[in-house]
This record gives structure tokens, sequence and C-alpha cells, in this order.
């Protein structure tokens, strides 16, 4: 049976499997690309559910934009010669062109084309989501070797009323506490950002599914960035506020290099306490962000008057590497590899959560272990210097009903799960209770 | 029209030229000498109101003593040549000096004479307040060159009950909420302690007279130093503990050193992280004293009972540069220079102060800026970090009613000012409002 | 008459004597050991008060065990020569051995014996209180010749119902709020851990009976390590926690090595204050533990639901040097030097005990000290600079009421007793009366 300690049963070879599959769909905020990406999704997690919510729903100062989608779009030399097509690679177009058919100069073409100089083999991934217009993106080699044109331009795209799809998975715990894991899907064809999100957040689900039980119960979202998120909170807030104890914002997480933090707003919440424990437990190098360097959906998460304790558990971090929104952060720069490490640092963290509980003793005093075999009971010179009686003996010190285990496992320099064993064993033991958490600090 | 930008119009020339007249006014604790001081500012800042406090008025632990005049005071040789005369400069006399009309040998002269053996041309500034006495205060080169007598000794001086003299000016502001500026009027000839304060005060005031209007009410007050403070404090202690949020003792603070700054009691106050912010704004060096280096009237505003948020910005700090309390504390060493820079520091101190609200979000989650024209509508890899961008919505995440705006820019890592530009921008867009500041720490 | 200042009149020779007559004596947790030293203490500290409680008397989660005494025991090879003696040195005998009378070869005998290889002239310390077995401690030379036996054992005790011993002095002092020393009286013959612990709360306390008069109330203890402390706390707890402000367990208090602290549970209480400003103001090199370095009767004292502010200032401490628990730890080890060094840092905490009063101004301002002699009445340019003077107007500003004499000596930079001194001239003068404590923090 699946248990906390061991972790989730889906590999990163799994995760780079599903990613494989989800790559070529042509996702957006909105459209058809999004329901194939959930349906895949709601193969892997069953249960998850669809909400589709129509243009114009509004959320908090924002409403639901017009639905886009796409049947072909390419860009043509004069000669009919494809160069930019979005059934070679949906990045080609910039999302939410609306639809044209024309044929224009070079000069014409030159204020609607994006690439980028000094990635010359990259295409870049432009949006316009909220002010119409249209655009083709393309390698710098590719924009060079543009000719005169005239160019033919084809953009069969329908944009306007319709509907945003988002879906959710609450799975149900012990305590009506929640852990939030969102993601987002609402990128084309890149994998770190945004593929290795969707993935670990299935994978994270499932092996949560499977567990006998949970303290906390999980609430999965998969949604598009910012309007989704919007869009989510203010269906939810009242309830996720009264209820949301901890989450994780799920992107970028899937490549090789360094692991990345950023914090919610002051980096004062549980979700960041175990954030750090996570990181330091696994002996992980990480480059710690600040808030100020945020860019998901934690803008939302922490934005004031929403206030949820999330934090973001990263590889590299949006914006941090050169492959970021283009072309390159593809499934060879997102591994098997990377994305296990990142599907065991969020198994970590999730670990944490569920074993951060709290404790006091039952009466006062040192309890009297030796008779219940916890101590020895011939003292020699060493005796009281034993690791593991000195480690009960402080877990115990501690356990006064102010500390949960993360403030124990700093305090005592031991890992949050060994500090939970030790805790559970004196609660069999009868010498501990566990009692509610402390108040967290107001800020 | 004159704005809390622009600085104060009267420059550092301006105030050299009003302390060059103050200078050889014979000022002490009470007198003639502080109510021609007054009249001339008064002259200066419209509405400066004098006020007159009888001998023997009760303050607090003290009371008003009696008042001193001067006619003439000189010292004379045995051919009547005058060695030390009040009429050439002001500081010979020791302050307070009873009448005396005597001839004396050398020795019986010594005991009554002051000089600094390491400052050979170095007039001492010796006063006796609160013990009957009289003496002369000399160049150690002059004392040097005195014969054995006999010496003739005329001190015409008058030292009875009379009145203790300050003045003060309340400027109005939209809020009844005070920022206290003090500054002394009891010392003769001296330049940096004491007239830079004054001058540097009376610019301030003219400023802020000027200013189409003001967030806060400015009190300004002309006084002798301790028992003028003591004086002001026991008349008006409800009223001042009630209203003022931040002040500042204005003196040595016209000289071309290094910057100064001694803190509030405990440094906690609003005047003290104004003060500091100020600093580093401006990019001044400075050094930090810390409350055990007080010398000046913050010893009253800052005792325990009346604890006004009271800090001081100087340059040359009191008790720390050779030439003070000396007659080489004079108009070479305070300059136009010096002034404009005392000026400027506490101009942008008021500026500060002025600037620093507090905002709050007017709905939950990002605001849509997009559609206000104040966020890109294309998005490309780079659009999320141009920082004017990135300054605002670092700004809109930390004003959720718990910052002020120097919270905010210590966090975001951007001046006041463009942090309450910016946040006047997004009030202006309807995206936050203004609330009251939160309330400060306990101490 | 004795003095705070002067400090205790017994010397470090003095203690060394008493150690010496008590050395020899054959303690244990419990039994007539206890009771002989328990009456040689009551003879130095008239008024000290013997309890004894019955075997099975529930202390928390714990019982009073049975009595253990000696008649005699001994190990003797096969020629009837004693090997190991109870009459030779009482650490021979494993504590709380149970009566055996036998012949028993070499491999019998051998799960038994004790020794500790790398110290080959030691005897061990061992105990076995709580499990019913027997064993003889010897030194490895010892051991390494003895032969294959047969061996005679012969262990001549009474285990069985009877009762625990302690013995405890009130002091009385002007408030009923106690400052506690707890030492213990269970070791056999070793001397810094234990016998320096009573010596010098012996002294303490003779010091403390002989003062005029004493702010706090003295509360010393001396009983059996670990259930002594519990038996002590389940009888007195609710007082214990209404009137305990600082307490200290007195052990490895008598050797000539570095001085140590070990803090209570969270190192923020009165005791933990006074311990780290006794150190800095002795100038003490000082080893600084943690409480996870805890060892003695903190371990109840500092339990959760018993919460004593309670810490250790030691020298060599417990568990930290070679001689730890063994035959090594004698009166060679322990010096009338080293315990001189133990009893003035002692002496010292319970002086800045006693002066950690709190005062605050009696009216705002700066009081006139110039008119009570306490001033400069001629003011120069060095004269505000007067260190006595500035100590004193510093003294002043933080006696405010919410620091107390240790919070002002850090802020200040004096020793607790000159701020005491000049806190009570200013008393005297009537400018600050004397107040409560402020509240401790809240953990």
């Amino acid at each position: 049976m699946p248990s906390l300690a061991d972790g989730p049963d889906d590999t990163g070879a799994d995760l780079h499997r599903w990613a494989t599959d989800l790559f070529p769909i042509g996702r957006s905020l909105t459209g058809d690309g999004v329901r194939a990406t959930l349906a895949y999704l709601a193969d892997l997690l069953p249960g998850l559910t669809t909400h589709e919510v129509p243009t114009g729903t509004p959320a908090f100062d924002w409403s639901v934009p017009d639905e886009w989608n796409v049947r072909s779009a390419y860009l043509a030399d004069a000669d009919g010669t494809r160069i930019a097509d979005y059934a070679v690679n949906n990045l080609h177009l910039v999302s939410y062109s609306e639809p044209v058919d024309a044929t224009l100069t070079r000069a014409e073409l030159e204020p609607h084309l994006h690439s980028i100089p000094e990635l010359p083999d990259a295409i870049p991934y432009v949006t316009s989501y909220y002010r119409r217009t249209w655009g083709f993106c393309l390698t710098q080699r590719q924009r060079d070797a543009l000719g005169d044109g005239p160019f033919r331009i084809v953009i069969d795209t329908d944009l306007g009323p319709g509907r945003l799809t988002y879906a959710d998975l609450v799975i149900p715990g012990d305590s009506d506490d929640e852990v939030l894991l969102s993601t987002y899907v609402c990128h084309p064809s890149m994998a770190n950002n945004e593929l290795s999100g969707p993935v670990v957040a299935a994978a994270l689900g499932r092996w949560l599914q499977a567990l006998p039980s949970r303290r906390y119960t999980y609430r999965l979202v998969f949604l598009p960035e910012t309007i989704g998120s919007l869009v989510y909170l203010s269906r939810h807030l009242d309830h996720l506020r009264a209820h949301v104890r901890a989450g994780w914002v799920l992107t970028c997480i899937g490549d090789e290099r360094t692991y990345s933090y950023v914090p919610s707003r002051y980096g004062l919440t549980l979700a960041d306490r175990v954030s750090l424990q996570a990181i330091d437990e696994l002996g992980l190098a990480c480059d710690r962000y600040t808030f100020l360097d945020r860019g998901s959906d934690e803008r939302q998460y922490c934005s004031p008057g929403v206030d949820l304790p999330v934090a973001s558990l990263m590889r590299s971090k949006y914006g941090c590497y050169a492959e970021y929104h283009t072309s390159l952060d593809d499934l060879t720069f997102v591994t098997p590899t990377g994305l296990q490490g990142g599907l065991d640092l969020m198994a970590h963290a999730i670990r944490l959560v569920e074993s951060n509980r709290t404790w006091q003793a039952v009466q006062p005093g040192e309890p009297q272990l030796g008779r219940r075999g916890l101590y020895p009971t011939t003292s020699t010179r060493s005796s009281g210097g034993q690791s593991s009686v000195r480690n009960m003996m402080n877990v115990l010190a501690y356990a006064d009903g102010t500390n949960d285990a993360i403030d124990i496992a700093r305090i005592v320099g031991q890992p949050v799960p060994q500090v939970a064993a030790t805790a559970t064993l004196l609660e069999q033991a009868g010498v501990v209770r566990e009692i509610p958490a402390p108040l967290p600090p107001p800020r």
C-alpha cells in the first residue's frame, strides 16, 4: 500500500511520458486545447472535475475574456512555402491572434513578427489576450532569411464569447483544513513552464488519493494563469481563506538545474516554513528568491485581501533561465531525472505538512520512560548521552503545546519525520497528547 | 508656486546672511538678546509669536530663573587697556555673571578666568545659570600674556526677577497631527551651535508656509535650551503627547563636515525612521550616534513621561568637533554650502513625512492594470520584468494596510517619493485607497 | 555585619573542608548516607529541615522507590583478598545492588563488572535504581588483573520499602517572591559532581541568613536528583509556580576549569538574564551551552507544565570532563580556589537579583540635579561629558518603568550594582521611585 514515507509510485519517467503526450496540444487562456489537456489529466486523476465559466463573468477587478480557438494559421512566402505554421509548432502564432486572411509586404508584415536576436534558433512565446491584434513568432534565423514578400497571412481563428475552462479535485482528509496545489494549463508547447507543473500535480494527486488516509484535505486546481486563479478565488474566496493552511503553485519544476524557492508575501506562513525545512532536510542547493521575484498565480493567492499561505518550490525559476518562454523550453530541457527531483521535493513538503502536529505533555515533570522500556535502566557515565535517548528527551522538553513539529525540529536539530515518529511513540506511551496547532504569528 | 518636491526657495547663502546678522547679538538664557533674535526671526517668519514667562514660574522639577542683561563688561589691565571686552566678543563674559566693580590682583582674578590650553586662540563659552558667580573667558594666549595686575573688573549687568522669552509658530495642515521643529536661541556669538539651528528652522518654516497645503500641522519653537523646552513642555504637554507624530531638534546643522543622527530614546519612532530613510535616499555619509550621546532639548522631549518622537539630524554633532563651544565656531566654520546641505536634509525629511501615507487594496486579487493603460497588453519574455511595471506591482502587493510608505520603500527598494507617486497613481486609478496609518510598535 | 556587596564570609577553604568531611559518606538515592549528609549540612545551616517520604508515594509520573542501605559489600578472590570493597571506596558497589552472597566463576561474574578501558585507574560510578540487579565497579587495571576465580561475592544490603529523604530551608525576605537554589545529595564519593553543589549552597545560605535583610525570599533545597525534585515539585508545584522568580541548580561548581552556563528551556527568564550578566560583569570565560545540553534537576524544573525560571551556572559541566562520574572526580580536582570561584559567581548572581529593581521618573522632563548637588553648576565645554554625570543622566533616561536594572545596565553599559547605586541616589533625591517589575515576555 502506498505510504507517506515511501512517496509517489509514479516516477520521473512516467511524468515525462505524460508531458510528451500533452506537449503538442495547442493550449491558450481558453479553448479546446485547455479542454483536451484537462481531459488527459482527468484520466490520470479520477474525480478531476472540469468547470466552464462564460465570457464576461466578473472576477474581482477582471472579467472572463472571449474564448479563442485555432483551426489553422500560417505565414507563407511568395511561392507558397509556409515559413511559420501553427500545425508545425503552435508557438508560431501569437496567442489570441484575431482572424486574418491577407497578403502583405515585408514592411507591412514586420510589426507583426516576433523573434529573439540573442537566441537565433528559438521561437518566442508571445500573447495578446487583452488587446486585439495578431502576430507570428519565428526564429531569428527564419526572420533574417525572409525576402521582401509579398507574404500570405492566414489566421483561421475564432475569437468571441465562449467559456473559460478549469478543473479541480478535492481529496478529503481527516480534517477540513486544506492544502492547495495549484498549477496552470494555458501555455502551448513548452515543457518546464508549464507542463512540469501539471504532471507533478497529477502525480502528487495520484499518490494522495492512494494513501490510506490523510490528515489534511487536498485541493488540486488546474487553471489558466492569472485570470484562472482570479476566477477561482472569486468563486471560493471565503472558503479558501477559512480552510487553506498551506499551498504551493507548481510550475517550472522539471529541469535538472538548481532548485528555487519563492516565499509568500511576508514569508512567514506554514507553506514557507515547510518549503525551507524540506529543502534543508533533503540537502538541496536552492536559490532563495523574495516575493518581489514572484511571477505566477501566487500574485493572486498572496495579494492583499486574499492572503493565502502560498509559496513556490521550483527548479529553474520562470524568467531566470535562457530557454524561458521559447521553443527551447522543451522535453530535452525537462527530463525524467529533473521531474523526479521536483516530485521528490514536493512529496517531502507534503510529508512535512502531514507530519506537522503539535503535542503537549500529559503531566508536569519528565515522564518515567525507564518503566516503559524507553530509557536505559542502568545508568553509566554515557547512558544519558545516548543520542536516541537524548533525542526523545529533547522532543519531550519542547512538546509543550507552543511548538509544532517544525519548531521542534529546528530547536532540537532533527528532521521533522523523526520528531513526529518520536512524538508518536510518546503519544502511544501516554506521556504526550496531540493538541491543536498554536496560532500563527499575526502576519 | 513652491512645492514639496522643489524644496525651500531660500538658499544656503540666504541662511548664512541671516546668521551673519544674528551673530553679534548677545544672547543668553533670558534677556534682551533673546528678544532681539526672536524679533529678527519674526521678520522672516510672519506669525511667529513671542511669549514671556515670569521668573519663578514652575516647570516640572525646575522654575524659570532670574533674567540677565548686560550693559557692559570688561577686564582691563593696570594701564586701562581692555583685555576682554563684552562689546568686542560677547563670549568674553561668563553668561549670568553677577555685577562686579572691583580691582583685583592676578591671584584674586585667576579663579574667575577660563581659557583652553589646547586651543590657544579660542575664547571658550562658559555659563553659570544656577550658581551666582562671575568670570571672564579669554584665549590662552591672552591669559599667558597677563601681567601681575592689578586688574580692573567691570561687569555692569542686571540679574534679577524678570522674564524668560520664547517664540512659537503653528502652521496648520490638513490634519491636526503635528510635526515639531525645535531650536534654541540662548547661545551668544557661535555659528554652528547655535545659529545654524534657528536659520534652518526659519527657512523650513518659510517653505512650509508657502506650500499650497500640508498634510501635517507644523509647530516651530525657538526657545532657550533646557529650561525653555521644559517650560514649553510644562505648558503644552498633553497637547504635544496627543498630536506630535514626529519632531526634530535643529542644531549644529551648518558646517561642511559629515552628517550626524541622534535617535530618540528607543530609536523606533517615525522621526527615527524618517531620519534614516532621508539619509539613505540622499546617499549621505552619516555618523549614527545612540541616545546615550544626546545633548540638547531631546533630553527633555524624550524624557520618561514626555516620550515625544523626537530625533536629531545634524552635521558636526555638539561635543564632537574641536570648535564646539568656542569662538572658533564662527561664520567661516558654518558656510552657505554647509547650511544648504543641512537644509536639504531636513527638507527631505519633511518631504518623507508628508509622503508617508498608508494604502489598502480596494478589492482582492491584482487589479487589471492593462485596461487602465498601466500594464503592457502584449506579453513577451521580458514584459513582466519591466522595472516600472514591477515597481508598480510591488507597491500594490505591499499596499495592504499594514505598511506605510516608508515600510513599502524598505521592502521594495524604492525611494519613498517614488512609492508615494506610484500609490497616488494607483489611488487615482481606483485600485487602492488611503487608510489611517497602522499603530506604531508599543515602544 | 555581612553585606550584599562584601559577599559570603565562608571561603573556598571552608567549603573544601566541608566537602572533605562529607566525601566518605555512602550516599545514594535514599538511605542513611543521605540522612548523615543532611545532618551535617543542618549544622552549617540552622533551620534546614529534613523531610521523609514513604516508598510508593506518587510524584507525577513517578513514585518513590524502595530505600537502600549498605552494611558491607565486597568482591574477594579465591584466597579471600578483597578486590573491591565498599568500605574502601563506596563507588565499588553499583548503587541499589540487591543482596547477594555467592561464589562465582569469572565468566559468571563478568556481566556484573564495570570499568573504563580508557581511564584504567578510575572506578566508574554506576547505578541501577529501577531495575533489580547487582554489580561491582573497579578500575580497568584491577579488572585486567583478575584471575579465573572462583570469586566470593558478598553484598549485605537492605532494599525494600522505606523512605526518601530531602531537606529544605526558606529564608524569608521583604517579598514573598522567591529565589530557588537547588542541589542534590545522592552521589557517593565524588567531589565536583556532587559535593561542590551542597557546600556552595550551604555557604550561600549562611550568607543570606546573615544579611540584615533580603528583598527576595530564598528557598534552598537539598534532595536526591530527579526523583527528589519530582517529589518536591509534586508537593509544592502551585506555590513554586506562583512565587519563584529565578532559580539555579547548583552542581559541578568547584573545579578550576572554565565556567559553564546552561539556560532554562527558552533561555529568556530572569535566571538566564542574571546568569549572563554575572558572567559578563565578572569578566569570566564561560562555555554557553543550550538547554539541549541539560542534565540535572533543571530537567524537571524546566519541564513543560512546571516551567520554572531555573538555569545553571557551573564550572566544568557534567558529562564534559574526563573525571565525570568516576573516582577521579575527587578533592584534588575540586579545590579551595575552584570552590571560591563558583561561590563568587553565584554570590554575584544573587547580588544582581537583589539589585534588580525597576524605577520610574516622578515627573516629566529631566530633574534639576544641579540644585541637589548632583550636576556641575558651571557649564564648560566638557562638563556635560563627565562620565559620572552622564552615567546618572543615562540611568535617569531609561528609568521609565519599562526597564529593570539589568535592562538599564545593558543599555547604558554599566554594571548592575552601579546602576542600582545611582538609582538609589536618585530615589533618595526624590526624582525616581521604585515600581513593580515589568512583566516578562510571554515566553
